[in-house]
């Protein structure tokens, strides 16, 4: 039976997770796809920001540290990030940048495999997963990042692999890795196992503890929803964490920073993960967007991204079958995260001429088009009308414009 | 002739820059010596804050990194605080915190020196760069941290240094280095300077390109007011730029971050020393507070922190005789920052007594008693307050209660 609008505004009617749209901002006429790059704006954050600017900055000062508790925020927003993603109390912190805290996570893992040389990656991991990586092995010296695709994974766990980094779902295609599984036989062949959480945390269900990860690390700004360029989660596995000194040594990491020690001595526990002062401004935001995530059960988020998903899927067949689009993410829903992609050799124009039409989604090289779920705040009815757009605008042709082939930087 | 509370009146409503302390927040009531550990809230912060939330987030989205800049924020920043110290055009940026840019500058370093292995610095330095050249070290294998007093530099500089660290102001004490001298006399030996202006850019003059100093870095949340753990900036002179691979390659160093390719070919210029997504909302606050800063003029500024330290000299010798105060920092002009540190046996209850009574200034390890000025909304009569704050305590010794005996952890 073939879909219609009404199907999908009945499903906004009785979805239960309805109630959240109305506490994000969200522009006017637009439909936004694209929460996998950056959230949206909870409206709660507005006030936050004034307060920690206002109160604890403006009448606070430095008293605030102690007074407003800043030194413990990244533990704080760490523990809240913690329980979203199945860590055990005390093994996530939140600091730095996501590429910062790879390259902590990975210096990490090869002091704990002194023995072997090298980081096993793949060749379609996010980019700043490789990079951070490649530049670790160079400042080291001795050590090599190699790649192989997913399905050669088991063949390269070899006795010289000491640390294997994936990103649980894929940034360009919304392919999911079984954490599970993968874990278990990196650690059969003796490896540590990191996983970039980017977009997954938030998004689909995730336990690290029966996963038995070691390592783990995540962005703040995608579906937690904490704000452009929100500060970065990590975490270490709790049997780690008191045997090796951080390759970041920074203050804020030290057992006792005001005390001014002219030697390193870590601090127990996770805390020795924070390196530097943290950007209190961008914290305070990221925990709104953490503490909203916290009220929405995730079996339901997880339901409704999946449903999304299948609904958008099945009207790219109803409604775009003449113009060759392929969907790339795997259907199984054990094997995708919360996100569509679709392959067209015209993606580039395409993208643009929806986002003209204030359909925002992104376009990632060499050919597709990437449409994110946010379960938090999308609704049924614009999916429709995302798919409607894009039906015109691949029958009027109006993509075909010779601005739109004109590739600038996007993000 | 002793001062009394009208000269220093006198001074405030004669004082050109008095007009800027009305730009700020400043708590009734309060005396702010503490500028140099974090600065005060410029009033225009509050509004940059609530439109970087509400229009370029909240309406612009993902649309944002490029309709509004954001992506090119860290470089337009850099560039602004690189007049303030003196940089050439394309020489700063802003990035993460001061200790990972330190680790990023420090790894630059030794691969520029390789045949040299050891880290130079001076056992007084703010603890975080020890750490971090500590950590590097460890990490890395096979080279040094190696402490030298300042009276020894000279004698310490051997041909196995690679690259000499120190604070141009130092943190504890108020002192400054000569950076011009310094800086040559390293060169000489053929090791590479590497300059920590935390307590120097906006505090006082520095000519980077005078020095021709290889490297700095420096924080931007005490005297460039840009909030709690705002973002650092670091300074990699142009003739180093192109010859070495960043050691933390993240993705927006790189020559293409959005074409997304596997391998790292690092950006043209001082863009190669961004790593991840920076924190927007922290980075726009900051920028607030360095077009603040930029409107005065730097000699004025001087000149202005010159006298308080002066006048604050003068009311510790005419004010507290009795009590056996010590000043730590320099007297003279050219070798002190813009601080004024007393050692007392009993600082730290005697600053919590001071902070009670609404003076805030900070206590360092082991008996220092620190207070800054930040002349862009230093008033003089507050300076005269707030010894005679100190008087009222020592005469009354408010300061004796068993409670200010139990030290916590202070900021």
């Amino acid at each position: 039976m073939s879909l219609g609008r009404t199907d999908f505004e009945a499903l906004d009617r009785t979805d239960p997770l309805r109630p959240f749209r109305d506490r994000f901002v969200l522009p006017e006429g637009l439909i936004y796809l694209d929460g996998n790059s950056l959230g949206a704006l909870p409206k709660d954050t507005l006030a936050r920001l004034r307060q920690v600017a206002e109160i604890e900055w403006g009448q606070g000062l430095v008293r605030s540290w102690t007074g407003h508790g800043w030194i413990d925020l990244q533990l704080r927003i760490g523990a809240k990030i913690g329980w979203l993603i199945g860590a055990r109390p005390g093994e996530t912190v939140v600091a730095d940048s996501t590429s910062v805290n790879l390259f902590k996570l990975l210096g990490t893992a090869l002091k704990l495999r002194p023995e072997r040389r090298v980081i096993l990656s793949e060749p379609e991991n996010f980019p700043t997963d490789l990079y951070i990586a490649e530049g670790l092995a160079g400042l080291i010296g001795g050590y090599t990042l190699r790649l192989a695709e997913p399905d050669e994974l088991d063949a390269a766990l070899g006795p010289d692999i000491a640390v294997v980094m994936l990103t649980h779902v894929n940034y360009r295609t919304g392919r999911m890795h079984d954490m599970n599984a993968v874990t278990r036989r990196v650690q059969e062949a003796g490896a540590l196992m990191l996983w970039d959480l980017c977009h997954s945390a938030g998004a689909v269900p995730v336990d690290l503890t029966a996963a038995d990860a070691d390592f783990a690390v995540g962005c703040g700004y995608k579906y937690l929803n904490g704000g452009p360029g929100a500060p970065s989660f990590l975490h270490i596995a709790e049997r780690w964490q008191s045997l090796v000194t951080p390759p970041l040594a920074g203050w804020l990491g030290h057992a006792a920073p005001f005390a001014f020690e002219p030697g390193y001595r870590p601090a127990e526990g996770i805390r020795r993960a924070v390196t530097g002062t943290p950007p209190i401004l961008s914290l305070a935001a990221l925990e709104i967007g953490v503490d909203l995530l916290l009220e929405a059960p995730m079996p339901e988020l997880r339901a409704k991204s999946l449903r999304q998903f299948d609904l958008f899927a099945r009207l790219v067949e109803q409604e775009l079958a003449p113009w060759d689009f392929t969907i790339v993410t795997p259907r199984d829903h054990a094997h995708r995260g919360s996100q569509i992609c679709l392959a067209h050799e015209q993606g580039w124009p395409i993208m643009q001429a929806l986002i003209r039409r204030n359909v925002i989604g992104d376009f990632r090289e060499p050919d597709i088009l990437r449409f994110g779920f946010t379960p938090l705040y999308q609704g049924y009815a614009e999916i429709w009308d995302a798919v409607a757009v894009l039906k015109e605008i691949m029958t009027a042709r109006s993509w075909d414009l010779p601005d739109h082939h004109a590739r600038a930087r996007v993000t």
